[in-house]
């Protein structure tokens, strides 16, 4: 019985926590369809975290899955931050405005946010997932003891051994393809850019953990072709975007279902780490530019300064616009009724 | 019925044709095992690859397939050539040499060799596939009419509109994990860089053509996850590269067995175009080179040369040891056994 096993799942498959999109409502439609709901609370602080699960709690009594960022703490440079603002000058000009003077760590990494550890070993949410990192053994202990179950998001056999090493029961195998902040422990070290195809087998082969697969993954071929790899789910993130219950606004939206959607591009200067997003004007910019971003997320701070001047002038192009290779395929489903039609799509091959 | 139906295939495999690596020893004992196999002829002239048909010939009397290179011609530049060199002059004072005083096109494209296209003709191999792009019209109507099914090597649903146009017979969709030369048909243009995953999904979809699934398949189970996606067949190349049918050397080899093998590389400086190799000397230098290689296979002109010289001094590292990033699961077994053990790894699931 693997750890999935437990949770009673009727599809083997799990959408994928994301913040600023996923939501109590996609959570609880997913998780009352069978498959395995989430959120994202890494970017608010533990009181809304506990208001959050309260609200799945609120639409369902079935499992769900609470993410993190467990990343280490940034390590602000202010010289490498001031040159980053006066980078981004041009950007904020275009709008007659000025980037802000100084940035700060907006998020705070759960590997030092002890009160939203002690709100999880309390609230005890069936699933909790980790992105970005491992924090500190007994915080794992904690959540153990709670009975989570953990899940890791890992982007090679390294760090999938780390994850095995601190007590982690699931991998999450993050391919190059999926959309979204890719989870690499280290985001200065060298990345072998493992697509999800290959990283998959070798989490499978040479890890002592149940694998997730996640990249590039929209439908029910995909998630057969996962099994099929050795995994025991599939981890969709994209294909959840365009539901009703997402919180994706409506330019994300536009930009998701136009062509703009075959062409995602790996980008840093959003957030400081390397993210796949739709190729919106910040991201275009990006390709272009030398100039290294502060780290994660201090450099975020400027990015969604910017989206918010941006949006105030009707400019919907500077926003984090994650996605995935898979984007083409996206559909505007409700949550609900897209597991349904994920797992008919599983039945028919 | 498919035109891969009609090669009688009695397993949805193809060994990849791999310039330097594939014989037609391994050709021969792939398609006799029942998949398809292939030889690369772009690297030498219509004789030589005249005597290379009739070397798998006398091997098989099965269907196989015989690979071309029809880039772009490239565009000599001489300033940009002198750079270069002046570049590589480290590398090869390591071995106190000097590099070339010049640079040639060593390779003639299959764009503009009508004493290959002759040959074909008369020899009329069953597959003929293209990578790199597309002839002229007249050639492929030319192979056509000789009864060969054509292939053609696509990255991008862009890619595979021109080949459904052009007249091919079925796409190799080319995931960015696939070891050796991506086959872009314009390697300056803006690379998506789709996995497996996600390119086979979309060119499943979204173009008209059967679908050959390429990048980071090493056995039974990547093969039913690529048909799962749609494709009507996998082709593997690096899981042919430790065969004793291969012409890998030992560096190459070795290599190919270390634990190096998990971290390949996406490189110009090797050959002037983007290819996947294993992290050798030459690779980890172009990781930090910022210098533009001149076009393939000028560039290519040059790093055979160095990659002579270091041998000659006994060091490995500067070839073009080609993998992609299923390499950790290279296996040395005769070619046949091999296509054997993953047609049972596909029944065993």
């Amino acid at each position: 019985m693997t750890p999935l096993d437990m949770l009673g799942l009727s599809i083997p498959l799990i959408q994928a926590p994301m913040a600023g999109v996923s939501t109590p409502a996609m959570a609880a439609a997913v998780s009352n369809a069978g498959a395995l709901g989430s959120i994202a609370v890494g970017a608010i602080d533990a009181p809304a975290a506990r208001d959050m699960i309260a609200a799945v709690r609120a639409r369902t009594d079935r499992p769900f899955n609470v993410n993190l960022f467990a990343h280490a703490p940034a390590t602000p440079r202010p010289a490498l931050e001031a040159r980053w603002l006066a980078t981004l000058e041009p950007l904020f000009g275009q709008f007659s405005a000025a980037p802000p003077t100084s940035l700060r760590e907006i998020y705070r990494s759960f590997a030092a946010d002890d009160a939203m550890l002690a709100m999880l070993a309390e609230t005890r949410p069936a699933v909790v997932s980790l992105h970005f990192g491992l924090p500190e053994a007994w915080r794992i202990a904690t959540l153990k003891a709670a009975g989570c179950i953990l899940f890791a998001s890992v982007t090679s056999l390294a760090e999938a051994h780390a994850a095995n090493a601190a007590g982690v029961d699931m991998l999450v195998a993050q391919g190059f393809e999926a959309g979204g902040h890719r989870g690499m422990f280290d985001p200065t070290a060298p990345d072998d850019r493992l697509g999800t195809f290959a990283l998959t087998r070798l989490l499978v082969e040479r890890s002592d953990l149940p694998v997730i697969a996640a990249g590039g993954i929209m439908d029910g071929r995909g998630v057969r072709a996962a099994l099929d790899l050795g995994a025991i789910a599939a981890q969709l993130g994209t294909a959840f975007i365009g539901c009703p219950e997402s919180s994706a606004d409506a330019d994300y939206r536009a930009a998701l279902f136009s062509p703009a959607a075959a062409h995602t591009v790996m980008t840093r200067v959003i957030s400081g780490r390397p993210a796949r997003c739709l190729p919106n004007r910040f991201v275009q910019w990006g390709v272009e530019t030398t100039q290294t971003p502060p780290d994660y997320p201090i450099a975020y701070d400027a990015g969604k300064a910017l989206n918010q001047l941006a949006r105030s002038h009707g400019e919907g192009g500077y926003g984090a616009q994650w996605a995935g290779q898979g984007a083409p395929f996206a559909r505007a489903l409700p949550a609900a009724e897209l597991v349904a039609r994920i797992e008919s799509e599983m039945a028919v091959l």
